[in-house]
């Protein structure tokens, strides 16, 4: 049990993916002492664990960032800090009010903690698996997978990409390079991605570098231990298709599930927990949530929303920790000075 | 009048800092055709016009970076959207409604737009002068001024800089390594700067690295011809002292002034203009705000908030420009994709 911590500090933050760590940097900017903990091994979240090397536009003044490289930077950010990880182990037990929390998690260690972040993204993730015979003998080969860690694990082979929403388009256009061809399958002809990744995408089938094929849902596996030889697809009407393929990725979403977070008594919402939008405290008193945990009339699931809610939360904890100090700043250099 | 021009489109963006070029992205992702138009002859706003070479240290995912590189970046970001630029042109009158608006500038132009994003900053900027007898001489030699365009133009001299905000602080830490001496000045004995920024400052007065002054105010300039040879201080009990320096940099903030756009009808509040948190519209429907010019309850003016700003107001006005086209999707990669 030498590996078992107990902790006191100002703000325990549970998740340690980009909305984590940068509530870590909004914390100890106001000198808020903070502590990350996250079930998994390492740092980053989805980013690192579901698409380390896909290229994300919309993170402000990165015009294109792959997941791993946006948790590096925002990790190297905190750096200076020293925040203390406690990584690999899962909150089970949050208890205390405002001022006074006690966190336990599974491998028996005890945060104290006047304020408590949840950053935890959607929880527990796994993906939305389809209903297909024989699918885990493909699963387990690795001929069928929900997150691509390793482009190269493509290269040469003819995948079949299933869904519509921005996953499926991103990877299809992304894989096409290395992939000996690329089909994209979607039961509706109506995507759900971003129109850019949709005209770059219509632009792509038009080229012939991918194939669309719309209408049809997944149906069968074909092949034998573990060997993808191709895929059936069948339309609403019962018109069947062959599609032969070595990889099948469907990118059905993912099943979220907030584990032991739904039994602290916070209000949640299908999966999420509400906020106040301008400070994001929950409907526990000292409770705050960020990122694609929290909602709010209006909320965008973008990382970037996720990092303006942990300025909002980080001063909003302030007073929690110093009632009796003002805070007398916000460190954007767009605003000038106040006047002394 | 070769150089009038007359455009129609669907977003018009007053104002080119970094909330109004990351408008333009997030309009752009969306498909809104947008243009933007600033009054300065470059895009950048403050953060090139004020700070090019000042670091700034809470962007998520850049540990530091300068005011110059944050626009270069944001600028590469929607180079691929070629968005329409109308610079060193000032928005005189906004007049419409809704779905229908004319803007025309002091240069001639007409543009019409479905819908206008302001994210004028502090609107026309200038710096809060101190009242001192001579002063103008000074500034037109360059000795006194409110900005550092470039760090090199100190080096060597006794730089005096007198403020207690962010400014202040950060630009006596970032001086000392050019300077030959660097003081502080600030009237009170309580600064109003990041903590840990403090944290520095006081580590470097520890090392003798920067002269702090407190209690004083700046009473008089020692010099000739615009050649300064030092500063008189005083305290509130009339206690003088004279620094030697060559050089006063004076960080009182500064004298904000909406110009035209107060006189378009918008509500205002001290220099903003109030607008819904959620979609950043302001009392006026179609006219939406962004970044350091919009204000709300618990309003942080950090440039990270003004990007979040910016991603509501472009999902806002999409159905303003498209009222019959569902927006179906958040290009976040954090999220997953909606099951099909």
């Amino acid at each position: 049990m030498t590996d078992t911590r107990s902790l006191s500090t100002d703000v325990a933050i549970i998740g340690a993916g980009p909305a984590g760590l940068f509530a870590a940097f909004e914390c100890s900017m106001l000198k808020l002492g903070c502590v990350l903990i996250d079930a998994l091994d390492e740092v980053g979240g989805q980013c690192c664990a579901l698409y380390p090397e896909k290229p994300i536009y919309d993170i402000p003044a990165h015009p294109s960032i792959t997941g791993g490289d946006l948790i590096g930077a925002l990790d190297r950010q905190i750096a200076p800090f020293d925040v203390p990880r406690l990584l690999g182990r899962r909150v089970e037990e949050l208890t205390g009010t405002r001022g006074a929390f006690t966190l336990r998690t599974d491998g028996g260690d005890t945060i104290r903690a006047h304020a408590v972040i949840i950053a935890a993204g959607a929880g527990a993730f796994g993906p939305n698996r389809p209903p297909l015979e024989g699918l885990e003998a493909f699963e387990k080969s690795g001929a069928v997978r929900y997150y691509v860690r390793r482009r190269a694990d493509f290269t040469g082979k003819h995948v079949l990409i299933a869904g519509g929403g921005d996953s499926a388009v991103d990877w299809a256009l992304s894989l096409r390079d290395v992939a000996s061809r690329v089909s994209i399958v979607h039961r509706r002809n109506r995507f759900r991605a971003a129109p850019e990744s949709l005209r770059q995408l219509d632009e792509a089938v038009g080229r012939g570098e991918i194939e669309k094929l719309v209408g049809y849902q997944l149906h069968g596996l074909r092949g034998t231990d573990g060997v993808l030889e191709g895929v059936d697809l069948v339309t609403l009407e019962g018109e069947t298709l062959h599609v032969p393929c070595q990889a099948l990725l469907p990118f059905f979403g993912l099943a979220t599930d907030l584990g032991p977070i739904a039994q602290w008594g916070l209000d949640t919402i299908r999966g999420t927990i509400p906020v106040t939008p301008s400070t994001c405290e929950s409907s526990m008193p000292g409770i705050f949530a960020v990122g694609d945990v929290a909602s709010y009339p209006g909320k965008l699931k973008l990382i970037l929303q996720g990092f303006s809610e942990c300025a909002m939360a980080a001063h909003a904890i302030h007073p929690i920790v110093h009632p009796d100090t003002a805070l007398h700043f916000e460190y954007s250099t767009s605003k000038g000075v106040p006047t002394t």
